[in-house]
């Protein structure tokens, strides 16, 4: 078995991708990972910095599409309303929300001492899954110090697998984790960047499809006839206990009401990988537009000239196949965990030596 | 070739079909077409009765997900804010609307004269796709009696294809129209089962996805190199102006509420055929439920033990399923149809007679 | 009796009208109604044009706010994703939105011919209230060329009371109708003009509340005690079958998004008149901007410099403050009208003699 | 100034009082505070309990709505989604929602340690106000301790003004903070309960309107000839940095999609008040029903016969009555307080000393 050749992650849809192939070729946009792997303890935070200077200062336009709200984010409401945020974008677990919306108060608090004084308060943003499974979620470890870790390591070199928030995480009941894509689109003449990166939580191995590839049928009829390499249960009867975050940046001009309507398109790239948006998985996309900011206290809004709708089905698409693209990222690229009570995930390339090959078998 | 094998359609996902495959696989739905093909007319009407009673004392709970609202449909406002509908539910085409709401509203006071007077007025449920390549949509061909005439017609026998509302429009740059699917899941040790009825109308060509094969992207290659039956362009890059309207049925015992989640289901599979919810694409689920009906008048409302939102996966696949099916369905069912102006839509069989040789080239 | 006295409405908050105290005071804007008052038949068919030129080759940014969605509005779905709208606005009785929406398609082809064609379709805009108390509705009086008529009599002297749609309809069981109002507000350093048309058809008596004064309650206190020229029935048991349509105007430069958090503030205005949005009673908010319209089939949309949202207070306070005005504003105008079977709705003035005296009382 | 008078509160509305006055009138509700009035810190956590059982084994049917989403409550992402809650009700200052919604997980794990195992994760909900202004909300003084002694103090003898979260909260710039009210509505020949609980931080001093007399404005008036022991500036111009919360609880027979319509009748009772949903108030309430609970982990959910929606108008009715009651209650019951930097608010006695002489000049 040639790794490189399992390293070979079929490439989504006809676009082609980013240099980097990560939301680090938006321009502009950093990332960073606090990984924390110690025993039970198997979990993180990642941040995302959607530019290099102060968020709250300079805001982000930005929307969210609420797939199926079985999730525990924070700061949606008002960026419903206002089509902004005004911190940078932190993942984690569950039990760990808390800490990391305390640290991103604290941090803002900090650049700005007027927040909280003469200013309004701040709109800390942070989404969650559950690493149950893995992670010694009870512990509730996850505290301040890791968000500003994770802010501080942020940069354009951004890793994928078992790190940061996605340490712990599980999806398709193999290893998840963070994963990243980008694509490049042409609309209205120009060129834009549209670029995921998502947290990976959910689904049961029966659904998952590779490509269009049904993988995970091929893998449960397998098991039905003979012993497999896959530990994880092949009946999809246990309902979803995941999530997914799908964090997608771009840098085509778009207002909120268009931001929303991109977001919203993440749901086709997860429906693609076998999800049907299961009852217990929080699956939320945001997207964000790096093309202006709006300045904080501003009298009146500059924005430049809007892609107008009509010309944002190849930002769709873009959209669709990042996502999808990100999701097979994460189960490339996370490495096998063990974590809590002897728990363990498998990576795709451990669970499925003959991964390359079974794929091969499909054109 | 052989037809027979032709319309072996592939079989989506692993849960079983209901005896019919139709949307009157959730007993008491019927369904009744009335189809206008004179030369340049080429539309028609669709009507969908939750239940051979009267609509409007015995309302049914439902609920709608705009999964991309670029669509004229009447009556979700209402919907959404009391969850049920009161009319049968009406298809056709965009410009038809107007007729088939009248013909709604004049039936419901035909049939309970106290509307508009004593009581309150009625909401009539009408929904559309554009089906402007094929049909002379300026004509406003559609008449009340053309409602009138769907509406006798419905029964248990439920066809597909090129037929009433489904009679002019497109699908992938091929010949769409009425598409029908059922599943039977099995949820909290009982079984029910899910009904679709699409009216599919959208897609470029390139993108068509059968059951995870890239046919699209196949034909596109082919195309490349050489000349093909396939008269539609094979660029992606002119936008979608189509729509598809998904009909959900089902027996299981839902609220308003959880139809709506299961609305929201549709998108995963229409996704998986290859659409990202284009722009100019509108994309509307509704989904009822056949299990109860709310009386007109009454004081409370007596609702059957709901199926626990925790038990709702399999249902969910089953919506999912159901309507990738149902688009199926519609492609492989529908006729080839020549309409204004010379305007031609082939059939997917007409227009790919390898078909069956093509899909079987993958697992 | 002094007619003058009573015609003197109370000044609702303290920002100063607007010239001409209409909708019309937002530059551009133009209403024309056509009513029926035969017999039986009082109806009618109300438009607001935007601006004077062809709505859907310069969209007008819009949103709406469904406060209580108990009504059959058509056009939502489209605006609420597009944000803009493409057609008059229009307004009508329940039964007549088809008759009007099929006019709307008409003119808009008419003045677009590639509208179905090249281009797509459009999404007609038109608003309803239940006028079945005074109006034979079933009768379905309002035919296509009522709202041609309406169309071609906009103009920017814009009538209130009795007139177009608001020709049948009733207002807390006195006679309702047209209302209208304006109100200036400084923002930002700049001046801006709201202006708010109302089709006031919801409410009890009892309810009734004119600029905090509980006339209604005062009303059925007397009425308990003696005889009145009220012949409404006081009690407020009976539930609303009303509706109220709000539609704001401004020349303020906001986007969808802001339109949408403007809509929402006619809630108070309507609050403060009595309502607590009945069951029945669908109120429907729409809000947009003459500051910029959006071209169809461009690539990118220039827009000015948005007013921020953190200078919308003014803004908002003015579309309050003038909906609640134009709701006083249909009751003070609108004439005593007689229609089917007897059915009479008294004015405010016929229906109170001694108002001013009453309103006086109170400082 | 005979004390006894002040506290006369006006009585909104038509509708009769619960024996208590407060949320606690619904049968099982109990609410506790804990309070911090240490120097600048003043602040405090106050919990509502919906029944006296375990919330995450019980699940309350609820919904929201969120008038104006300038907030950072958390949440309301799943109850949108489930129509449910699992955790009592907490309200605190803006930057004390993530060491409550920690201590909210903490409890709920103590409670059932199954979850975050087997289990899924548990929903904390936290909403906040901002009172910065008298309180030294980046001290970050509330801790998860502080939520535990609010649970603990939990009764049925409702304490309502500068106590618990209201400690610190302003309004109409007077001294704001928790009020408490109900109403008995008679619907479908039942009697039934509203009740409501708000935490008040919004409003400018010339909106203030109590049941209708402009206060606000007389005062602004007053002030602009003469010198008054009114401290805060009379000005509308600076924006508001409010927020207020609005909990509604009601033993009457609701469905989720019901209680949402329930909730969305606050902003009528709050408009009422004056307010007009300012941009920078966030305005969310929060409707939930005791008359039936959702069993964790159960196959089917048995409710009760539900109120039909037609009979709902006074359960609406009784719902805005009770909200513009228990602001009123905020303002009458708040003590003055003095806060960091010698920041100080007054409470409306301490501020209009001559207030019942003010109101009772009105009818």
């Amino acid at each position: 078995m040639n790794p490189a050749e399992i390293h070979h992650v079929p490439h989504i849809g006809t676009l082609p991708a980013g240099p980097l192939g990560t939301i680090a070729d938006v321009h502009g946009v950093t990332v960073g990972h606090c990984t924390l792997d110690k025993g039970a303890v198997q979990t993180g935070v990642t941040v995302i910095r959607p530019h290099d200077g102060d968020p709250f200062l300079g805001k982000v336009p930005a929307a969210a599409a609420v797939i199926n709200g079985f999730g525990k984010s924070v700061g949606l409401v008002q960026v419903e309303e206002l089509g902004t945020l005004e911190t940078p974008i932190a993942l984690t677990n569950t039990f760990g929300v808390a800490a990391v919306a305390q640290a991103q108060i604290r941090a803002a608090v900090r650049a700005n001492p007027r927040i909280g004084r003469e200013w309004s308060t701040v709109n800390p943003l942070v989404f969650e899954c559950n690493d149950g499974y893995l992670n010694d979620i009870q512990a509730l470890a996850v505290t301040e110090q890791h968000f500003d870790a994770a802010y501080a390591a942020a940069g354009a070199d951004v890793a994928s697998g078992s790190v940061g928030a996605g340490r712990g995480m599980s999806c398709f009941d193999l290893k998840g984790g963070i994963g990243n894509a980008s694509r490049v689109a042409s609309a209205a003449g120009r060129s834009y960047t549209v670029g995921a990166l998502v947290l990976a939580n959910f689904g049961r191995l029966p659904m998952l499809t590779i490509d269009g590839t049904p993988l995970g049928r091929m893998l449960a009829e397998r098991a039905a006839t003979a012993a497999t390499a896959v530990s994880a249960p092949l009946s999809p009867t246990k309902p979803e206990q995941g999530s997914i975050i799908m964090i997608v940046a771009t840098d085509a001009p778009l207002g909120a009401r268009q931001l929303k309507r991109l977001s919203m398109r993440a749901a086709a790239g997860l429906a693609r990988t076998g999800s049907v948006y299961g009852h217990g998985s929080g699956d939320i996309a945001l997207a964000f537009s790096t093309a202006y900011s709006v300045p904080h206290g501003a009298d009146f809004v500059t924005l430049p000239p809007l892609l107008a709708d009509e010309r944002l089905d190849p930002v769709f698409r873009a959209c669709a196949d990042s996502v999808e693209q990100a999701i097979l990222d994460a189960l490339w690229r996370a490495a096998s965990v063990t974590g809590r009570d002897g728990h363990r995930r498998l990576s795709l390339r451990d669970s499925v030596p003959d991964l390359a090959q079974l794929l091969q078998s499909t054109p």
